[in-house]
């Protein structure tokens, strides 16, 4: 079972044509000679959009850009590079960014508002601009002299294309309906070091057929958001380029005109379920990682406080170690709920692994069995779950163990 | 001349016979056969004490135990054992530390509350306390018999009996003047792992003769803890047994009424020195560490947002696996900064590792050399220093890098 659970993570979905949308991916030389790391996504009839964006202060230029045209609401093109941040590069980054902006708005004659950039990789070195701006029109010209099959869009590579030191590309797909329209939600994703919340914590894209305004994607986006990639981390570590777009190319109209349609239902519960997979995806492949770990709090007094505790046992080190090592060293959970700051009572605190109780009330289950915890933490897929037994508000985060492999990676991630 | 420093951090340095105060150190047996690991400071003529404790919510029994005498101000033994921290154990484990307060208070006819117990290892598991009630009446009949002579501080022993992961003893002592006197100082720490600030976080003890009633000891200590022990990080991980204490002896009059007296000039500053070369020793011991990073922020608004940044590179993974690989990816360092949710202003900041200016106002320097760089971060102790330009406060903090050996430790402490 998770075996299965494991090759499900790294499948890649069949999707269907998506009209109005084509994809082109190449090798611009960014990464490296011979590596996909630059996409653009054309919307043919231009998309509705609504994006979330890093909290952090140092953010790369590009989200600076999205951030000033955030309401626009309409995208003609995105623009994914991997392999460079061009995040605190200062003047050089900005007129670089423009450039890539001024050329893709002439190019498809429109606004510059209109043109999306998203960045992923190095922090602080200049974009190897000359090679992108000779590389644009080159694919550009390819393209456009291609027929409308080979136009078809290879998701695969796309997704190919923005990975860094991921080590598969990240794809979900689910069909779902809105009233009797059957409608598609993809969703791409790349990610798997500098990842934690506070906010979008990665690159994401997910497209819709169904025409929706932008207000009511960026609430749609903004409420999944919170329990899926706002709900991840690998190392604690929060991104200068983070985001999470989610396009609508307006095909099929179902005439929503508020996100309280009761038609949005069945929608909502597989963008959510789209949104969770994609994040634990990027928590599956997170560096060095070797299990996934689901963190359940449960009885919190509110929501809060429950994800404070799910983040402080996800970012603990000790804990991550413990888990690497199959060590069932649960007392390192029960120091990390402390060390969060959050109030709670010790005599009231229950702590399982999966289905296995430990602590209950306070108090170490009496036939405690170390060895049936070591066995458990033998999967690759590890539940922990607190119940802190002061209320009824709950979260769920994942996040992964803490190999030496994520050390190897980091040390030397750029040679 | 970093070989000296590292040599400097391991030295034991010779210590004055301090009147008053008797060791005695032994092998209990709740680590290993034959490692030190329990220790007795008998202060012959009672000592007066003040202690700072950890903050975390799942604090351990002894610490429970200190929060409510705290104010007593008066010692007659400190017990320290490592190997068990007694911590979430839960009725049992209040049980047994009664036991051994209980035992020492009424062999030296004292109150229970001039026993201060201190305990530091695994969370969760239940004192040896057959171990451990057999032992104590053993080696203080040993003790008795001795003479004058042999019952002289054995200070290495005591420092080793505290240890754990830890790879060397940590001792610091000052000779330092108050008014015309000579008053000695000494501190005995430990703490390799699970280290992180808010509070204490670690073990440490510090003695000194003066004379100095329990309340300018608080805030003598409260003083020099914010700057020394609460400005460490090994992992981010707050430790459940976490205490710092500090006895006077009383033996040598200086009439000190106030903390304000201008007669402690040398000795505050000496107390200073000698707590952060202790919380340095830490470091410089911290788990699977090879370097000693220092960082300096300055120019900030106020020192709180000085310290959260100062924290926010401290606890980086990405940073600390990048001085581990010897990476020149000072990138990381930005993403630091803006993960830290302090206001800041991009193109103000400057960066330099040691005096190698990097970043200034916000742009690379000119002719910046990633080489030079690289060969400044084979040092063993690495300082980075991030000026914001915004205003005219500052934090120091230190830290250690993050390596493959912290995994292979923490993975697998128990066994």
């Amino acid at each position: 079972m998770i075996i299965m659970k494991n090759s499900s993570f790294k499948r890649i979905p069949e999707i269907p044509i998506f009209k109005d949308i084509n994809l082109i991916s190449g090798k611009a030389e960014i990464k490296s000679k011979n590596k996909l790391d630059l996409s653009l996504v054309i919307f043919n009839n231009y998309a509705n959009v609504a994006s979330v964006m890093t909290k952090s202060k140092t953010c790369a230029t590009n989200i600076s850009w999205l951030k000033k045209i955030k309401n626009f609401g309409k995208v003609r093109v995105l623009f994914v590079n991997s392999g460079n941040a061009n995040a605190y590069t200062g003047k050089e980054g900005d007129k670089n960014l423009k450039k890539i902006i001024n050329y893709l708005s002439r190019y498809f004659s429109c606004s510059e508002k209109s043109i999306i950039v998203s960045s992923t990789g190095v922090i602080g070195e200049q974009l190897p601009i000359n090679k992108i701006m000779t590389f644009i029109p080159k694919i550009l010209h390819k393209y456009s002299s291609l027929n409308y099959i080979s136009k078809q869009c290879d998701w695969k590579k796309f997704a190919t294309s923005i990975m860094t030191t991921d080590t598969f590309p990240k794809i979900s797909f689910k069909k779902t309906k809105i009233g009797n329209k059957t409608i598609n939600i993809i969703g791409v994703a790349k990610g798997s070091g500098m990842i934690a919340p506070n906010m979008a914590t990665m690159l994401a894209f997910i497209f819709t057929d169904v025409l929706l305004p932008p207000n009511i994607l960026r609430e749609l986006l903004e409420n999944v958001n919170e329990k899926s990639f706002n709900s991840i981390t690998v190392d604690s570590d929060t991104s200068t380029n983070d985001m999470v777009s989610f396009f609508s190319t307006k095909n099929v109209d179902c005439k929503i005109k508020s996100i309280n349609d009761k038609k949005l239902k069945y929608f909502k519960s597989d963008l959510e379920y789209l949104s969770k997979d994609l994040a634990k995806k990027i928590i599956f492949d997170g560096e060095g990682a070797k299990k996934l770990i689901q963190i359940e709090v449960t009885e919190a007094k509110n929501y809060k406080d429950a994800k404070k505790i799910a983040f402080s046992i996800a970012n603990s080190p000790l804990v991550k170690t413990a888990i690497a090592g199959e060590d069932a060293n649960w007392g390192r959970v029960i120091m990390a709920i402390g060390k969060s700051n959050v109030a709670i009572k010790q005599d009231k605190i229950s702590l399982k692994f999966g289905e296995n109780l430990i602590i209950q009330k306070g108090e170490l289950k009496k036939n405690y069995s170390e060895k049936k915890i070591t066995k458990y933490l033998r999967g690759k897929v590890i539940v922990i779950k607190v119940s802190l037994g002061i209320g009824d508000c709950s979260s769920t985060v994942w996040t992964c163990d803490l190999t030496k492999e994520y050390i190897a990676i980091n040390a030397d991630y750029r040679s």
